[in-house]
């Protein structure tokens, strides 16, 4: 007898979030444990998540978790640079066999995308990216109804489209990718490197005065304060936001971004300055109906909220 | 009653070419005209291309046009670089009426994909791209077994990938888009930038001495002879072909790459060069299988044998 509920378990770098839906979509279970280091206590900590879900709920019909990472067609998390020790990680089979059911495994940024498809800010959309703006940047497509895995199940890594092949280098080795610029650490490095010269000094000082301490969130709360050397750093991050939606529209012509991650929460202080540059940089701006902006509603629930479905969206 | 017989049209910058197959796929009438100015002209010497391909082979049951620049859902095209006059230039509908039939309009190197998918290097392969390397750079996307064209009609516009947006100014009105790099007309300018300071000195003597008359097809042919500077130039081009395939390997995933376009007759030079950056360039390039690297088989058809098939390609 199948109960219409289904779970989903997403797995960050500091924490494992697992939610549980009913029939509806609504969210009727949530809870989150630390992640912990290796795969044996990551298997130990999803399956007692899940355990835990199920008895809080009565059970549940599918299982689906989202990790950082490579993720083949078949669920195996070939590497994930957040985590420690994982290369080749079986999880699906592993979790799988403990727990005696089917495990769906994704991306955790394909996850999210199936969240907002769904039951976000996607909803009715056949042609959408998720872009997920945190520590890095993650992506997942949605094009003609559905989801774009690619051959390997490795489509979607947005982040690392190389805008500058001469920039700086990315933990990944090599240098210039998208995420340099455009996420978290994008921003901080934008400022650190503003900073140099002795500007920035509202931003330095909620840094606690240390140049090379300066981050993301720095910049952001000067910005909202209304200083305007924090502005123009974020004038600037928004520009290589921008450049990387510009592109991502040349080649997949979607009629919607949903921005999501860590930075979409001050998602407003960006908007008008990736709007501005994405007019500028597009292909044939006035040719062609621009895509939506929007930012993603399902929060940090997004990736949890998208494995519970991977069962059923394809 | 259907004869099997299908016939494909394409509109290129100088001359149209035109094809009719037949049931299997061959091609069994071919003719070619030149490029007219203006859109009803354009029409004049479509609508006489295909009566005369009907006389040659007795009719035909389905009509496709490909077109190059931005093409709608509906068969418009909404401006192209290189035709004259083009704006909004209603090409099925006109063509249609002129005709009394149905017929399909689609991007000419959508239409290339089409035909490599269905009758060249991209038989059975779900998930390819199709890069055609000319004065500009076009691209056509096969996923999940479809052809993908975006919510407009408008993917695969990937020659306008920004990969350095302080790069070279692009007809386009950006700066630093991919094809300022990797197209004939990129490979010309990289080769004018090296012959400053009297270097390139054989490669400009095939110019007939005039650095500034410097074109990709005189370094294809100095380094063809060795020459070790022009394969120096080559060897940079090469890595900025991969660094586009890589940018969209990490976006889309795909199992095989088709080289097509004028560049790909001497593409055997280039091969060495770009394997060598797509590796140097692509992220986790040890923890995945490399997307397979093909010339385009069907030349300078492919567009025309494409645009036959776009009635019963999807």
């Amino acid at each position: 007898m199948t109960t219409g509920r289904r779970a989903g378990l997403d797995v960050g770098g500091t924490k494992c979030l697992g939610v549980v839906l009913d029939e509806h979509g609504a969210v009727i279970a949530e809870h989150r444990e630390p992640t912990p280091k290796g795969p044996e206590s990551i298997i130990d900590t999803l399956a007692g998540l899940a355990r835990r879900l199920a008895d809080a709920v009565g059970g549940f019909d599918t299982l689906g978790v989202g990790v950082p990472g490579l993720v083949t067609r078949n669920g195996v998390l070939r590497a994930a640079p957040n985590l420690v020790d994982i290369i080749d990680f079986r999880v699906g089979q592993l979790l799988g066999e403990r727990l005696d059911m089917k495990v769906e495994v994704d991306n955790d940024a394909t996850c999210a995308a199936a969240a907002e498809w769904k039951a976000g800010e996607g909803v009715g959309e056949d042609e959408f990216v998720m872009v997920t703006l945190g520590t890095g940047i993650g992506g997942g497509l949605v094009s003609g109804g559905r989801l774009m895995r690619g051959v390997n199940g490795f489509a979607g890594e947005i982040g690392h489209m190389v805008v500058d092949p001469d920039g700086p280098p990315c933990p990944c080795g090599r240098r210039g990718c998208w995420e340099r610029y455009a996420s978290g650490s994008g921003l901080g490095r934008l400022a650190r490197e503003a900073a140099e010269g002795k500007r920035l000094g509202n931003v330095v000082a909620l840094a606690g005065g240390d140049p090379d301490a300066v981050r993301g969130e720095h910049v952001q709360q000067a910005a909202l304060a209304g200083d305007v050397e924090a502005l123009e750093v974020i004038h600037a991050f928004g520009r290589w936001v921008a450049l990387g939606l510009v592109n991502l529209t040349n080649v997949l012509d979607p009629g919607l971004f949903v921005l999501g991650g860590g930075l979409a929460g001050s998602g407003d202080l960006y908007l008008g300055a990736i709007r501005e540059h994405f007019t500028e940089l597009l292909y044939a701006p006035t040719l062609r109906p621009h895509p939506r902006l929007a930012f993603a509603s399902l929060g940090e629930r997004a990736g949890a909220y998208g494995a519970a479905l991977l069962a059923e969206v394809h």
